[in-house]
């Protein structure tokens, strides 16, 4: 039987069976739900075993990695499907107007919390093996799923596990369905990601805070400080200021800026959605270069003295800022945050003491656009949409991408298979059945394309 | 009787009448308190009928002003003397080492709540007018008493209380003493205090907080362009760099700033005691020429986005800060206001819309120093203390010294009878014995010298 025929044969029943699954609210971070995220791992692991595969759950600290495998194919390629099938909590609940964990069919969309993120994403795939071992009798290839629970809690279980399973989990490629199309019927591949390297500066000036009346003119102002440092970290044309910030940047080339020019990207639309009347950034790159491929700094918040309303006449002892880098192909988080940390020391003012804290980093992640898992995955969306896909890289960082990288030695490619406007994290999150149902076909495809003999 | 010999004789009941006022809670802010408040205020229009004036409580929406009158000299300059009657809260009690509403001495200080802000200082005025009643048989001028019970609320209700009782409170001198000498043992003599321009500046730059993947390097940061705005507000050389800031600044006199230079201040005192290791602030001027007559310009609170423990990758959609300037002279807070909005204006960077709200204002006020009630101020400090008085002015700002001087027109002058260690609104408030019963002498003999027939 033609995969186009099963999958319409199977249509109904693989819609339902989401339905069941998004009927559990396994909502990773409350406490209360501990016994639905168990009981979501063991329906995955259930129709990973329906689809022909072995599937165990592997506890962590809170709550299990389902893993699956598929009968061993000698000599084969092998791909590991990462996704996760706890959910974001609902509230607010009254924004909601379906319930969210009662998946309700409107206007071709399965509305439910986590229909998009990533329950819908990760079956689909599961759905597509099933497929693909049903109609060709057997897998082509070798296929592991790695599906946790604690994704929306930051995936803090994680990185353990996959150490402590690298070899058996080493696949060549590692595919992930958690995220979006560049725009509706787009197919979109994305083979780049940044990375972050997150800091906290702490300035602090005196021994208390002081009255601007009797200590006016004369002390360090750390908020003035802090704000001083902070405008020094960019320059006028939009260019990191911070010594060797871009000393390891590999360069885009040709092919990628005119693919990136090519690329179906709305910017009237996108600043419409943002509610932003300008787009600024680094000088000479266009919008998509900076939004995908250059590395960014940004302050995530800001703090010192009084917040309230009303005038307090303060001037007080210390002021803080988050700040961020978004981090590309060649750059290494602990470098810019020892760059970035040693400027901001630089920087300070007499009588102003800085302390730098790092928060949080991660290592970039892209795979050649030549690459085994880059060109199947463009066949198999060609396959599905009958059009070529978006070559896509993303401004955001997925820190287990970087970690298959490193973990598993493997090439990452996402294939996100929803919508930006899917409402993930938001109340009446959706997918659409199309989307769900084309996500199924191309994850068959997908495998074929991996299995077959490389060019 | 010559003065001195009265005020040793009344020692022991000038004290122990002190006493009994500082064992009346009353806690201005404390609603529980309203009636020890009435009480302190009955208290005081009590003493001033016992020296011999007429008093009467005028009451306001929330606690009563205490207005004493002494009987008519025609010819006779009028005095005006300003205090209050409420004190801060005592929390936190544990903090303190003996009640803070029953007055103990300890190591010739009378500790309690109040003690030195404001009733010892505004009652050792009441006891001077006694004192000098009973002395002379009479007063030699006309005597007004001012005493509110809402300096530690704001005195929300004083300026429409001296509007509408502006005739008969029309004095050509107000004394005010409600501060602190500059050093122990130091006689000081206020002459000038800054005013304020205090703002508020928000920023926006998008419609929702925005994830720093998905629109870094490409949108408006409110945090960033916030710190570049307030970075320019001052030069490399402590120079506020508002356009016109400086423009109606009367410079200072070569005698203020040669009688500056002279002032006894402990530089490294100072920092110690601030806890600063700096004393940063505008070129060209010495520190104290900074903190008592230069304007200022500070950042007294900062927000934005994320403020929490850990990374949060978010841009946000606004930010915001609180900004305001110590004025001197010449500058009027409505005028520097302006321009500091609009240079705020000016500084956004493109796509950052800038809201200013003007929060706090007041006018710096001076009296001449050659001044009948400087002048006489001085002579009855040099009478109490034998030494020469220090001329100082604040950085800190009264509103009602503005409104006095606006409002009946006449000439402020600031006695402070404390030290700047007696810990107002602090555990374990305290005044000297010493400064006390000084401070009776000394009103005794202000009201002498500005009733002498002028040189």
């Amino acid at each position: 039987m033609p995969l186009d025929a099963y999958l319409e044969g199977n249509r109904e029943r693989h819609l339902s069976e989401l339905f069941e699954l998004l009927r559990i609210p396994s909502v990773s971070t409350d406490p209360e739900r501990k016994a639905d995220v168990a009981a979501a791992a063991e329906f995955i692991a259930q129709a990973l075993r329906d689809a022909g595969l072995e599937a165990q759950l592997h506890p962590t600290a809170r709550h299990p990695v389902v893993v699956g495998r598929s009968p061993e194919v000698p000599g084969a390629p092998t791909v590991l499907i990462y996704g996760h099938y706890d959910v974001q909590p609902a509230e607010p609940l009254d924004l909601w107007e379906t319930p969210p964990f009662e998946p309700t069919v409107i206007g071709g969309d399965v509305r439910a919390r986590g229909a998009s993120d990533d329950k819908g994403q990760v079956y689909a795939h599961v759905k597509g093996v099933e497929a693909l071992a049903a109609v060709d009798g057997a897998l082509p290839l070798n296929v592991r799923f790695v599906v946790e629970g604690e994704e929306e809690i930051g995936s803090p279980n994680l990185r353990p596990f996959l150490e402590e399973h690298a070899q058996a989990l080493a696949a060549d490629v590692v595919v992930i369905s958690d995220g979006a199309m560049l725009a509706p019927d787009t197919p979109t591949l994305t083979y780049g990601l940044k990375g972050l390297a997150y800091l906290e500066v702490s300035v602090r000036t005196a021994g208390r805070d002081l009255h601007s009346g009797a200590y006016g003119g004369v002390v360090p102002n750390p908020i003035n400080a802090l704000a001083g440092m902070l405008a020094r970290l960019k320059d006028d044309d939009g260019r990191v200021s911070v010594p060797g910030f871009y000393d390891a940047v590999v360069p885009l080339a040709d092919e990628e800026r005119n693919r990136m020019a090519a690329a179906p990207f709305d910017e009237a639309a996108f600043r419409a959605d943002a509610g932003v009347s300008a787009t600024p950034g680094e000088a000479g790159y266009s919008l998509i270069e900076r939004l995908w491929a250059r590395p960014t700094l940004d302050c995530n918040g800001i703090w010192g003295g009084f917040q309230g309303e009303g005038a307090k006449t303060v001037i007080p002892a210390e002021a803080g800022a988050k700040v961020s880098c978004r981090l590309v192909p060649g750059q290494d988080p602990d470098d810019v945050s020892d760059k970035l940390a040693a400027y901001l020391e630089h920087l300070a003012p007499e009588g102003v003491e800085v302390t730098v804290t790092r928060l949080h980093g991660g290592r970039p992640a892209s795979t050649p656009l030549d690459a085994r898992s880059v060109r199947a995955a463009a066949q198999a969306l060609r396959g599905t949409f009958g059009r070529e896909p978006v070559f896509a890289r993303s401004g955001g960082t997925i820190p287990v991408v970087a970690d298959f990288q490193e973990l598993l030695g493997c090439e990452v490619v996402l294939v996100g298979l929803g919508l930006e406007d899917d409402r993930a994290h938001a109340p009446n999150e959706k997918f659409a059945v199309r989307d769900y149902l084309r996500g199924i076909a191309t994850s068959a495809r997908l495998l074929r394309a991996l299995a077959a003999p490389q060019a």
